[in-house]
């Protein structure tokens, strides 16, 4: 990869020329096919991943296979392999993989990287403690509402009709974020969608009555 | 406070007298009672917390008054106020609270403070982690006897007996930290406790049988 295709990483951009030439050495572009592992735990392959294109999906997995989404990365997110969790494409992904000895002993030169190391982080922890409420104090239907509230949020676009999301996920992707099964995540959009709450269409939603969702999001006692 | 003591900071340890003397400017020693809140979400003073004595537990509440412990931070650790979580001192307890916007400047210049927040970061994001694991993946018993075993991995003392842990909780500490009621947790103890598994003295407890604890903890269909 050449100088300019890192550079068009934010993390990297206040890097000059010698310091992305020494990343670049370090530094190794990666292709995986749509439902690929990127990483599992415990893997020897250490590195600092940051996705280029696609979408990886990270996640927590039990012996019986079980899974749970922590977070799905866009391009331009950044993520360690050395994690209790497992990374996947989860469409068609490249991403650039630093060695991580060598990152760590770059960050210790770029306060601006570490500076984004420590945003990122923060970031990753607010998500995790976001998760930890909707696990703690909520119940599957509760869940949902807030995930489809929250993504309206982050990604959401006003309409005549409501709000529109391109969510690019399937089910089966928001059931493993809300930590349901495909059945149970299927069956409440079904009835939000006959209700007139929603309106799907493959990896896409339309927030028809967000009051109502907001209300279906609230834990009542 | 004079510089020695904040030099006996681990995370202050590296920096120079000029150094820790504009971090004194903006810093402040305050003293908290038991069960006295410390911070809230969204609360205009925005600083960053080190707990210098004592014991400040880290938690998130819910509008009903529900609560799930994320973290027991002690002498040493660090955390922002500046967050969805809560936090009170479960002991009297004295932390030192430095000008967020004072303490951001101030890591710019200093990598190490830098690398230690990195640090800090990413243990509190393992921890995380691990509580979505056991929430998303475990039942309470499990939960709690995987809480009792990574509390003698962290801290437990090999005695002839079995593993000593001083976990300087009480039975109420330990429900909010696997979250469940305070009921419940009392009641898996005191049925472990019968069947010869553990043995609890106030905030001690002894693990007398741990690969039975071990069996408890994992997961079955």
């Amino acid at each position: 990869m050449d100088l300019n295709e890192l550079r068009r990483i934010p993390l990297l951009r206040a890097l000059r020329d010698e310091q992305l030439e020494i990343l670049q050495g370090n530094a190794q572009i990666r292709d995986y096919k749509k439902n690929k592992r990127i990483f599992e735990p415990g893997c020897k392959d250490n590195f600092i991943m940051i996705v280029l294109e696609g979408k990886v999906r990270i996640y927590l997995a039990y012996p019986d296979g079980k899974e749970f989404t922590i977070a799905f990365l866009e391009p331009g997110d950044i993520y360690s392999s050395h994690s209790k969790t497992f990374a996947e494409a989860r469409e068609a992904a490249q991403i650039l993989a630093i060695s991580a000895k060598a990152f760590h002993l770059f960050m210790l030169n770029n306060p601006t990287i570490l500076i984004g190391m420590v945003k990122a982080l923060g970031d990753s922890l607010g998500n995790t403690l976001r998760i930890i409420e909707n696990l703690a104090f909520l119940d599957i239907d509760k869940r949902l509402a807030r995930f489809l509230l929250d993504a309206a949020k982050e990604k959401g676009v006003i309409k005549e009709e409501g709000t529109f999301i391109n969510l690019g996920l399937s089910v089966e992707d928001i059931a493993l974020a809300v930590g349901s099964s495909r059945q149970t995540a299927s069956m409440l959009l079904n009835r939000w969608e006959r209700d007139g709450v929603i309106k799907r269409n493959r990896k896409t939603v339309f927030l028809l009555d967000e009051p109502r969702l907001q209300e279906l999001g609230e834990r009542t006692e």
